[in-house]
């Protein structure tokens, strides 16, 4: 199967911790990088994964606030120095070209690409990334301030050839493309060979849904339902729920609840408040409502997989 | 002696590594902190480094290139939601409050406390603060903006009473902090007790120099002379002169030259370039020419002493 792996690079809240780096993970789908959210130190954190800086194109940012974008500077000013010449497309929600262009024109002076910023609106889901092997879709979510998550899809792909059918058949090259993509083979002499015979079927699409920061938020699980990971914020523990709903965050019990409402294979839980010395409690809440819930944490790998456990890397 | 300590956040240079953060550093002079550059990631190393936010008020910043204070809107976040009152100064070259406050105004509105931006001259030395322990004084550098360096200087205290002669005499407490401060004890019976006979000496007042980013500079001699720690920058191998020329950096020979022609007790070197896999190799090339000689290093913590070895924590 293709690559779709998950690398956290932060999974703190905004009060930075010694275990705790502010939001930023990256998907690597295919060797192709997107980096979703930008704290600070994601830079730092992006080497340590040994992640290619190059492959690296579409930055999506949930939100305004400073934990999910202040390490946009730094990751920049590095991209300049390591002589990249590539368009860098930001994606966010409206005010953060307004925000970063002074900065950019003062310590980013002569960048040899450009930083591209693309608004979405914050109020319907939209597709704001698609390309041959992904599309992703924001998840309008209800946070202090406009934010969204994404939600990434696999394209289907053509379905596999199997090479001793079309050996047996003699069927030319020219052929197997419009086989792969659905079609029949009929041999010179007027034999109909059906497609499923000549194929085995491509692999499901994955999909991989990202939800943070949000307040409990039952109206997603339409559009998130069935995914095949999804990372959804559990800042605090359901002891915490008034201060949760004060502050627009979700709890782990809340995170675990829509998990299992929306049918996901495996839920990841992360953006930990300060609070906690430790996630051992976090991870107890949300297994007892939804037990294949995974901790983030910094560093972590994923790949996800279709219709099986994801695999920690 | 009283507490005075240098903690190293961090000592890269620009493109940040897995071993090296941004440069920052913390001077803890008698629990008051002051805070040397703010590179990305300065506040996790903060936190890392046990000291308390709340003892940091006086922040330096030595010249406006990013990896010298792409750390401070985190910083100052970190300062909002830990509930700090008390004013945050921040001293620095012309330029930051203007590429700051529209930031800090959008990311941290309603602030408990007030950032105070104060602009130093980059071209002559000037007191950028002081009080009754300590002074810090610019040290013009010659870098690619306009930049400068700080020297820490201890104030000297008054001398320290020996209680065994202030016993002998019954010297009166009123009496006590003329004698601390220089004066001579007379008896009621109108004997001279001299100064020296009732005290020890103060200890002798230390001082810190920081010179990071600059080339090769040796005006800087004369105001560095003889003092007890000098952080020196040391971009580049001697290998690598040209390319420090021309980016206005400083080899490491060049730095322990200016050590030894400064007569300097201790030299740290730091702000090493991401092309060196460890410092072996500049850590050699300083100590051919300057033998006192360490690394900076991530958590490192050093105690200041006068007249002898600087005591690594």
């Amino acid at each position: 199967m293709e690559k779709f792996e998950l690398h956290i690079l932060g999974c703190g809240s905004a009060l930075p911790t010694t275990r705790h780096f502010a939001t930023s993970q990256v998907v690597n789908l295919r060797e192709k990088l997107f980096m979703i959210d930008c704290g600070e130190g994601a830079q730092m954190q992006l080497r340590r994964s040994r992640l290619k800086f190059s492959r690296l194109n579409q930055i999506f940012i949930s939100h305004l606030h400073g934990d999910h974008c202040f390490g946009l500077m730094g990751l920049i000013s590095t991209f300049g120095l390591l002589g990249r010449t590539a368009d860098l497309h930001i994606h966010s929600p409206q005010g953060l070209e307004e925000l970063m262009t002074p900065q950019l024109d003062f310590f980013c002076k002569g960048l040899p690409f450009r930083v591209s910023f693309h608004v979405f609106d914050t109020k319907a889901p939209s597709v704001v990334y698609d390309d041959r092997s992904v599309s992703v879709t924001t998840i309008p979510l209800k946070h202090r301030v406009p934010c969204c998550g994404f939600l990434f899809e696999e394209k289907r792909q053509a379905d596999h050839i199997v090479r001793e059918m079309v050996d047996f058949y003699q069927i030319p090259v020219y052929e197997l493309n419009r086989v792969k993509n659905g079609g029949d083979y009929v041999t010179p002499d007027g034999k109909v060979i059906p497609h499923h015979k000549l194929t085995r079927p491509a692999d499901e699409p994955r999909r991989y849904a990202y939800c943070s920061d949000t307040a409990y938020l039952p109206r997603i699980i339409e559009q998130i339902r069935g995914v095949d990971l999804l990372f959804h914020e559990a800042t605090f523990l359901q002891a915490e729920a008034a201060r949760a709903k004060e502050t627009r965050h979700t709890t782990t019990a809340q995170a675990a609840q829509i998990a299992l409402d929306a049918g996901v294979k495996q839920l990841m839980i992360g953006h930990f408040s300060a609070r906690y010395d430790d996630e051992t409690a976090s991870l107890a809440e949300a297994q007892a409502v939804f037990p294949h819930t995974i901790l983030a944490e910094e560093n972590l790998a994923v790949s996800i997989q279709k219709h099986s456990a994801n695999k920690i890397l």
